[in-house]
């Protein structure tokens, strides 16, 4: 293990952190509330521990292994949620540090589940930096380091550990070059959306302050679901809702078809199959929802409500955003298993999205039904590919790997989280909701307003664990736990 | 696609379910009840239909191809469902056909999920025949039909179709022969615990009648779970429920284990790494259920007790038969939550019982494990072995597929049952009872009393299917199901 390299790289991530850390300092300052003292002092605590890891700077320069790569990004996302939880304790926000710990790892790894009861009480730099770990979160904090950080050596499994996916988003061979690209995308559509919440304003179309679409804009870039209000997004006016909802799907899309579209590669777009299978599980999802809605009757007055509804529901539980304009635990049983269903499912690979994506689950179907037609003819040699390209057996053979690892970890949360005797569907919820990153999501059987505050200390840190191992795709996570790491070679 | 074949082969497996039928005829001539012509008509019909067919005698010798013989096991299981199903029908004891096809399917997938309100009401020959499903299914009744019909070709893929688990079990390289073994061990173990059974009344340490023993001992042979009596096993004397405890462990474990004790191979039994990892699941679960009921207090009176009911309880979820002496829908939820993890577990590769199977969560397991060293040493060659031999990749891959199917039948059945609006355990766990053959197992959630009876139609129709699905461990019915199947090639 290369142990002089991971100290100086979680330096570089701290020093970030600390820079970060500055803005909602700004925040709270225009508001002229007292969270600005403890905000900074913690960017003074993580620029001063930085600077001190920057020190171990490896002598020579050695190439860096997987391993080591792996490792590095799992540490960094336990560091920063441990360092960017100080504010909320400092301030005195959440009633203990592993609430504060809990709130933050739920907040960079964009799952969204709070254990705040009023968040309206919260001052708004908190709530600030609370939504700002979410925009971080999203894109990756050592994706942003490559693109600011001109590091030596082979950054390649540190994207690799990153970016979600079955396989990395590489968009330009350079690895510095494809980080800022997708920095790039990211900053443009942030900024599209906050101008869309503004017009909402200039026009008359909905009311909301600059404040709130920031926060609500760092919500659905990052797929997050940090909201500003107790009632989360449900009273807003259907403008703003509307922009959410397109926001949080445009999100939810690899970002390599925006460098497609900047290239103007109309072709690579338009037989790209995961895009394909995720606009139409969505179109699928809200007529079928739509649907069972209508026949059961009394959930709204009119069709165009419905849909509004519906198909904000699905985006922001697809897209593992999570937030809400209703209380969909109300909805007949069909409905809610679709919900369910689409919490697993997840967003598009290279999107900031969580779950198991769109094309984990379009290869795995795939290597399924050939291996049926393997079943019936032994002999014959089965080709498998995707938008035109074959499929690796490597890939295939790590996106089995993943689903079973997700199963065991999944199996695994329920059996700890249930010792809590919640009941069975909070339980099942709660484990599914913070390893797809999807937070308030234990919404569907419990309701929106449903809080991860009442759980015992023992299932907030596996529940914390979870949203990390959500978030990073498992292996970064397994491979820091796994004892023969460690272990000298 | 063969058809003269098919046809030929079903017809043989329509004069033995005719044969079979004679059994119950002599028991209700026996009691001197009036079902005895409903089951004789029934005979007569079978024997006319396979009389029939056997006429489509394939006129050259043509070996079988793989289709031909998944297709001929799933369409017999589903010949022999509707059609063992005519003399309850016939009878009356059903309300309806739908609901007499759903109780023989759930007969001979050996499930034991019933739709029978007041089993006590049914007279002892239906009573005899709806065991005896749990019997013939167990092994498998084309394995049966092997073991008796000198067949000529290749019947590989008969017995590769029916018997359960990862690989076939062959244990001497003659197809017949190993059909002989298995079912020869099967008659002896199942006269072994009538016998001990008997053995209660003997000692007087519980009463049971031949009756009774005879039908328990169909019930648990086939990891079934159809009991006589309305409260399932709970009014028996405890010796009678310890005898089906080990008797239900005993028919979990692969049959080639008691092939190697005959042969008096005990380092293969040994090295058997199912068999360990079985009793190590059953051991686990019942102590830390124990220690769950315990702690929690005011279950058992004493710790003997607890242990007697958990041991019982986590033979029968495990193995998948479904007996049941207590109502554990009342325990804690963690043990509510171990004993729903037993239940997709199931039992040993090549035993009776159900599930996803012991062997195949341990190759899962292991592949997955490779997987992450692969992913740290991208360039050293992974070899999977397991008791001593390597796994081959077609295994794994195989393996694999299961599980992607196992998911999608069990998501997309959720999905359908949903439409009844029974509430979301119910409909999780009469989908998860049905595809595993557990049957009474809704019992975890919803209590050992649960029954199927106030089901719609199509999701009794749904969860025939999924019994004959999980039965066959999927292949041979999604082969049925698939439309290329049916297409001229």
């Amino acid at each position: 293990m290369n142990y002089r390299m991971i100290l100086y790289l979680l330096g570089y991530v701290l020093l970030l952190l600390g820079g970060f850390l500055l803005l909602p300092v700004i925040v709270a300052l225009i508001y002229g509330e007292g969270d600005w003292a403890s905000l900074l002092l913690t960017a003074g605590i993580c620029a001063a521990l930085g600077g001190l890891l920057l020190l171990c700077k490896p002598k020579q320069r050695r190439a860096m292994q997987a391993r080591d790569g792996f490792v590095v990004v799992s540490l960094s996302w336990i560091v920063i949620s441990l360092l960017g939880a100080l504010p909320f304790y400092f301030y005195g926000a959440t009633p203990s540090y592993l609430d504060a710990v809990f709130e933050t790892a739920s907040g960079f790894s964009t799952t969204g589940a709070s254990i705040l009861h009023n968040v309206e009480a919260v001052p708004h730099g908190l709530l600030f930096w609370r939504s700002f770990t979410h925009w971080l979160g999203g894109m990756g904090v050592l994706v942003f380091m490559l693109a600011v950080v001109p590091l030596s050596g082979d950054s390649l499994y540190l994207l690799k550990a990153e970016s979600p996916g079955p396989s990395v988003s590489k968009m330009v061979p350079k690895m510095r070059t494809s980080a800022m690209i997708l920095y790039g995308i990211y900053c443009a559509m942030t900024l599209l959306q906050i101008c869309a919440y503004q017009l909402g304003n200039l026009f008359g179309w909905g009311e909301i302050s600059l404040f709130d679409s920031v926060c609500l804009t760092f919500g659905s870039a990052g797929t997050g679901g940090f909201a500003v209000r107790n009632d989360g997004l449900a009273s807003y006016a259907p403008y703003i809702q509307s922009v959410t909802t397109v926001a949080m799907i445009l999100f939810g899309v690899n970002f390599s078809i925006y460098f497609f579209l900047i290239c103007r590669k109309f072709r690579l777009i338009a037989k790209n199959s995961e895009l394909k299978c995720y606009l139409g599980i969505i179109l699928f999802a809200v007529a079928l929802i739509s649907l069972d809605l209508t026949l059961t009757g009394g959930y709204f007055p009119s069709v165009g409500q419905t849909l509004h509804h519906v198909s904000f529901s699905v985006g922001s539980i697809l897209t593992t955003t999570g937030f809400s304009t209703v209380d969909f635990s109300q909805w007949p049983e069909l409905s809610k298993m679709v919900l369910m269903s689409l919490m697993v499912i997840g967003a598009c690979a290279g999107s900031t999205g969580g779950g198991i994506k769109v094309s984990r689950l379009l290869i795995l179907f795939k290597s399924a039904r050939a291996e049926l037609r393997r079943l019936l003819h032994p002999h014959r040699v089965e080709v498998m590919t995707m938008d035109g390209k074959r499929v690796s057996s490597d890939v295939i053979r790590g996106t089995n790997a993943f689903l079973i690892f997700y199963l065991i970890i999944a199996l695994g949360s329920m059996l700890l989280v249930s010792l809590d005797g919640m009941g069975t569907e909070t339980t099942v919820t709660a484990v599914l909701a913070t390893l797809n990153n999807i937070g308030p999501g234990t919404s569907i059987l419990i309701g929106p307003a449903g809080n991860y505050a009442n759980f015992s200390a023992l299932s907030k840190v596996v529940l914390s664990l979870d949203m990390l191992f959500g978030r990073l795709e498992l292996f970064p996570m397994l491979i820091l736990f796994r004892p023969s790491t460690w272990r000298k070679h």
